[in-house]
């Protein structure tokens, strides 16, 4: 009774709500919310979203939030493993897409270390989302030979110490700064000491996709402090290059 | 009657059909392939996701094929906004998400040259796909503080000249290779010329999400031979880096 076969039916899904927008949702999404026993989110994940789940399913609120603490990764994982051998059928609703910072390396380790099994349906990540809010391509031929993505958010409000800072000052390139509102500036003083001019185009946005979605447009040096002024609460990506200024 | 008022009801609207799996489509997708008067479909967008369209709308390939000729751009921008002036509403059905590596930049800026009202909606994008299959992470906290794409699609099999290397070679980044099984070869040399070790997990995925999906692990180093040798004829994104030997 102790095997994994004492628990058949018990499973867990990772799945990407998206950005926000409940029409963002993808139909594998829709579909695994509707037949889950349980729904563990993110603080994020908006109640439009929520309310498709299967009514008789749990809806329980766990991990990432803007600007606060978070619940610790170590429960997560314990919380949906305990819930997957009770035999539920278990969804990890995680904004955006769960492949990118969306901590999902730990939980699929988590169940496969307890002979759970687990699955992911991907989402649309938030710089896609924003891209498609602003009408612009991440990747316009006369100005972005590669796309990349990196996370602003920590505790400490600065960045890790191992960013490649050439890399992210290369002008061919496009940079999304994920949960970045707080360490943006921070970004962009380091990005400018490796080289990338303080005139590079930046687009911040709050809420991309949601009705309560706001935008700010600013070169790169100055946008710290356009932030500063707003102070958005939700959860911000920042786009930055030359691809912007189209 | 030759002012913008004559054609009123005319529009396009740019949609990401995601990776391949119609699951994978957003209800917002769904719902604009739904109420279509023309679709203008790249080559790869499968039939299951076409089906989905409203039975009366103009089905029209025209754009991205894996490793063969495109229909040229030029044309393509002239063919919506030509329907869309017809008074047609013109879903441009784009695999994968329109702002990653999917010359919307293009064909926004036609529409909004001809004054044809234009918008954008997201998608899943490939990679996101592929790591959902895979169920790995891009970003994995221990392994990655920087995701990274960039495209291997040329007409002439090698990839541009003004890359990053460096910022490619970032043994700290993931890195997804789009349209890359032409091109990997090159680009695998050129990442380890720069420092990238050839040690370093690579994962190949055709038809990522899609039935007949085929995935091939090796060393980096490696992968070009593994390639040459599957020989895959529908689109391939590599992907590399430590978070996928997790």
């Amino acid at each position: 009774m102790t095997s994994s076969s004492s628990f058949p039916s018990g499973r867990v899904c990772l799945v990407g709500a998206g950005p926000g927008d409940p029409d963002l949702l993808t139909l594998k999404a829709l579909k695994a919310l509707q037949s889950a026993d349980a729904v563990v989110h993110d603080m994020l994940v908006s109640a439009a979203i929520l309310a498709l789940a299967n009514p008789h399913a749990a809806l329980i609120p766990a991990g990432k939030r803007a600007g606060q603490p978070s619940a610790r990764q170590e429960e997560i994982n314990a919380l949906i493993v305990t819930l997957a051998r009770q035999g539920k059928y278990v969804v990890r609703l995680k904004s955006g897409d769960p492949g990118i910072f969306g901590r999902a390396g730990e939980e699929i380790a988590a169940c496969r270390a307890a002979n759970v099994p687990v699955s992911v349906v991907a989402g649309v990540t938030a710089a896609s989302a924003a891209a498609a809010s602003l009408g612009v391509s991440l990747t316009h031929r006369d100005h972005a030979r590669r796309l990349q993505f990196l996370t602003g958010h920590s505790r400490e409000g600065v960045l890790p110490a191992d960013i490649d800072w050439a890399g992210i000052a290369d002008p061919h390139a496009t940079t999304v700064l994920y949960m970045g509102a707080r360490t943006l500036g921070d970004f962009a003083q380091r990005a400018m000491a490796a080289g990338l001019p303080g005139a590079v185009p930046a687009v911040a946005i709050e809420n991309a996709s949601r009705p309560d979605q706001r935008v700010w447009r600013a070169a790169l040096a100055d946008m710290r402090h356009v932030l500063e002024h707003a102070a958005p609460q939700g959860p911000v990506v920042v786009l930055v290059g030359y691809a912007l200024g189209e």
